[in-house]
């Protein structure tokens, strides 16, 4: 993962524009909210199904690079004193924080634009109908029926008591399908079978489920410092999570359930899928 | 231009989501910053441009809606209380006012994804070359080094004061941009020759100068009512704009003069270029 993360590092710093002038700001802040930080999951998530069907890195790399700025774009926004207002991100000042609110909404604006403009360019992908095929379903996977709309769901979860069934319908648009996106991306690259695209979502699907409780266990018992961010805030804010729900026994245990059964749809790769396998366990071991 | 304001609105209409649910008040965000008002003018340029290379509507329509969603996307974000704060927008309160600003910020933030999932899209064109130019294009003029740039240098110019040529840069970023774009899509879609992009280029830069110019003495000299948001705000923010620097009388016939350039571009498309030329005047006559 720290070896993929370099790589998208690398990618990202190429991709992000620089320069003088009065949009200087603007692109500092860009590069102030996307780089030096991060695990890097959802391009890895990119990467590592795409090695599965063998697609080269250099591919790979750039519609990873592509997902974690649709991830830092939304981080960036979410932050904002009228949705989440948070100060403190990857243990450091929140973008509007160390700039200022105006630039922080345009600098996620960019992020978003840029996202699309990296996956629609030939570097992506010589096959045009591949690199549309990345667009419509990112943009699927991002937009008012996707991510977006799973944080305004978000948001209404602060003034509403939501059970367990929609608990799982809003963490499935908020950070499902991006999840689901990053598979997605490395069989659309991969041009892979039915059968393996089958497998991945399903992979997915799980591993997000995870991921999202083991999320509220952080924000439940972990380190402000080690986690880079404001903990306690589902409590205070009295929002209904998998935890709340299920107490955090039973939540842990549904999260190492989810993760075993994430990785047991993977049969079908055999070995090449092992890292695919053991992100499955980190997602829910992680202290970050 | 009103034939296709309505076609367009039959599009975006059938284009933008609606539903029930904690997502159904985004939904309704997008729809009112979308739907019923503006000029369409970005759009109309789109398919008039295309119209020279007899492209069907069904594909340039589609263009011009995506055009129009980034545009639509901009005035809510730029409205917001850490932007421009305005609370008027074509005779209506602004997003933010009529919902909320963390609402407004997921309705810009959707509706600029769903331009690029608009045009990934095959309906816009059976071509995927084509599909990929007009989101790398829209990209490019949207994003940090584009619109979204220019209005983190328009901010500046609250602070600083700019003069002619900084203004031009300024305006050729936020603005002229997306109104190269739109004339760029018709030559994208039609598969125009190197002349014809030369010359819908050279069109859309000086309609772009005029319309800004235009725009600037709308704000000085616009009753709010008829302009449908408030006006003199250039002035009472100090703001350096070509109507300060060159005065009312010069700005308004280097408006003209813009405009009629702007026409003697098109001289070799001959009369089918007739509505582009009408535009020209429209432009710079317009009273809102």
């Amino acid at each position: 993962m720290s070896e993929t993360a370099q790589s998208v590092e690398a990618v990202l710093d190429d991709l992000l524009p620089s320069g003088d002038g009065p949009e200087a700001r603007l692109f500092a802040a860009m590069r102030y909210a996307t780089l030096g930080g991060g695990k890097r999951l959802r391009p890895f998530l990119v990467v590592a199904s795409a090695d599965l069907f063998d697609v080269p890195r250099s591919n790979s790399l750039r519609a990873g690079a592509a997902v974690e700025l649709i991830h830092c774009y939304s981080l960036v926004h979410d932050d904002l004193p009228a949705m989440d207002d948070d100060e403190l991100r990857r243990g450091r000042p929140t973008c509007h924080i160390a700039y200022d609110e105006a630039t922080a909404i345009l600098a996620g604006d960019s992020l978003l634009t840029l996202a699309f403009e990296v996956l629609a360019d030939e570097a992506t992908h010589a096959n045009p109908d591949i690199r549309c095929a990345l667009v419509a379903e990112l943009a699927s996977a991002a937009g008012g029926q996707g991510m977006a709309g799973g944080q305004m769901f978000d948001l209404a979860a602060e003034e509403t008591t939501f059970g367990l069934e929609e608990i799982r319908r809003l963490q499935a648009l908020k950070t499902g399908r991006l999840f689901n996106y990053s598979c997605l991306a490395g069989v659309i690259l991969g041009e892979g079978s039915p059968a393996a695209r089958k497998a991945l979502m399903d992979y997915a699907h799980d591993l997000g489920l995870a991921f999202q409780i083991a999320d509220d266990l952080l924000d439940l018992e972990g380190d402000e410092l080690e986690v880079g961010k404001k903990v306690g805030k589902d409590a205070e804010a009295g929002k209904a999570t998998f935890v709340s729900i299920l107490g955090a026994h039973d939540a842990r245990e549904e999260a190492n359930r989810l993760a075993g059964k994430a990785a047991s749809h993977l049969d079908l790769f055999s070995a090449k899928a092992d890292l695919l396998r053991h992100v499955a366990r980190f997602v829910v071991e992680r202290r970050t």
